[in-house]
Order: structure tokens, then C-alpha cells, then sequence
């Protein structure tokens, strides 16, 4: 049957709060904060912070990644979600994001990543509750 | 006049050699490179393996990121390279990496993020050259 390994949110979130997106340290707070609401397992966060402006955040997940770069000078953060398993709440922390950045507006693209026609079910659909979540890369 | 901030390549890397994505720090060398190849500046490299199998990898560059996450047991590896400015090569970032996991098939997307109707043309545009990376930020 054909099923997907991953699956990847793609958002654009417009007309953020500027000076939270250009704010290091409250950009990656929230980050990790959104991926604790998600309930994914966080491996490693990165924050880079440009000059004169702009934030780049990436937290590895073991289940796969969330990232964020933001344009404060145009009031835009690119946010990607990209989890496996079904038990990861992505939309919980998109809504949280969304909020805490301020968007007033926001485009999301849900994709399907690695999708592959499988003879067996994947071992990190629901009936495996309990398997570590590292089993799903 | 429309304009995007970032480039974003979404890529379906399949039948990749299995020992090849299984292997992190070999994963972290040929991520690393193709970085050097598009000419990008690397901020900071996150591999991480499971057990029993898989390898996510990301590296944070000033022009946003290169995220890897591999299955070998399906030879599969979702690659992302999300880049800011006009004079990265992530083209040739791509078949360096498409030839080194020995994918024998693959699919691309192309995305623009952050497609602004803006005033004025953006500071990385190829006429700003020697124009710090950041900038792009």
C-alpha cells in the first residue's frame, strides 16, 4: 500500500511581530516551546542571528525537524514542520507559532514526503503506541 | 514589483545506496560538502543517528539551511535545501548529493518562499554582489 515516511508543513507566516522575530533568544523559546506542544523529543537547537537583522532557528527532532528564518525588516518568518509518526500534533504547534509570532496572516502547504508503495504498514503508525519515536527515521 | 525572499528545493532522493544514508558521519561529510559546492557559508552542523537505523542531519548556513533525513531501510532520503540570495548554486549542491547517496531516482520541487510585493528591489540581488550573505537575512 502506499504510504508516506514523512510529512512536511510548509507555512509563510506574513505581517509577524517585528521585533519578537528579530529577538534570538524569544524566537528559539518559542521554538522549542512549540516543538514541547507538538510533542516531539528535541535532539539539538541551532540559532543563528544575522546583523544587521533576521533570526535563522533549527531544532532536530527525533522526529525529523522544525526550522524558522525570519525577515523582521518585512514582518515575514518561513516556518517549516517537518515530523514523522502520527503521533506528533504539528498542527497544535503551527496555531502556537502563529500566535506567539503574531502573524496576522498565514499560507500553509501540506506535503507527503517519501512516498513509497510498502507491503507491510510503517512501524510508527498509531498501533505501534510505544515504539521510540526513533523508529519512525 | 514581486519578489521572493528564499528558494526552497524539496527533493525525494530513492533507491540511495543504504549503507551510504546509514552512515552519519559520512551523511555529515557529503552535507558539508555540497554546502561548500553551492558556495554557501555553513553557521553550524547537526547529525544525529537512530537506532536501529536513519540519519537526520542539518546544517544552518547564513543563507538558511540544508536538512537531510534518511530511511535506508527503504533507500530513501528526504533533502531539503532552502537558500536566500541569488548566488548560491544549489543546483549543483543537488547532483552532488544525488550522485553521492547514488540515488538512482529522484524528484524536485522548486518553491519560492516569502513572495512579497515589495518596493524596492531586495539587497541580494545578483547587482549587490559583494554584499555580505547576511544580508540576505
Amino acid at each position: 500500500m502506499v504510504q508516506s515516511l514523512g510529512n512536511h508543513l510548509i507555512i509563510e507566516l506574513y505581517e509577524c511581530h517585528r521585533d519578537v522575530i528579530n529577538n534570538a533568544q524569544m524566537v528559539e523559546e518559542k521554538l522549542k516551546e512549540a516543538v514541547r506542544v507538538s510533542g516531539a523529543n528535541m535532539v539539538q537547537s541551532v540559532i543563528h542571528e544575522f546583523n544587521p537583522h533576521g533570526i535563522s532557528g533549527v531544532i532536530v527532532i527525533e522526529e525529523s525537524h522544525f526550522s524558522v528564518h525570519t525577515w523582521p525588516e518585512y514582518g515575514y518568518c518561513a516556518l517549516d514542520i517537518f515530523t514523522c509518526g502520527d503521533e506528533i500534533d504539528y498542527h497544535s504547534a503551527l496555531q502556537y507559532l502563529k500566535s506567539e509570532f503574531q502573524a496576522q496572516s498565514m499560507s500553509v502547504t501540506e506535503l507527503k514526503r517519501g512516498m513509497l508503495d510498502l507491503p507491510v504498514k510503517l512501524l510508527h503508525k498509531p498501533e505501534s503506541r510505544g515504539i521510540p519515536a526513533a523508529a519512525c527515521a
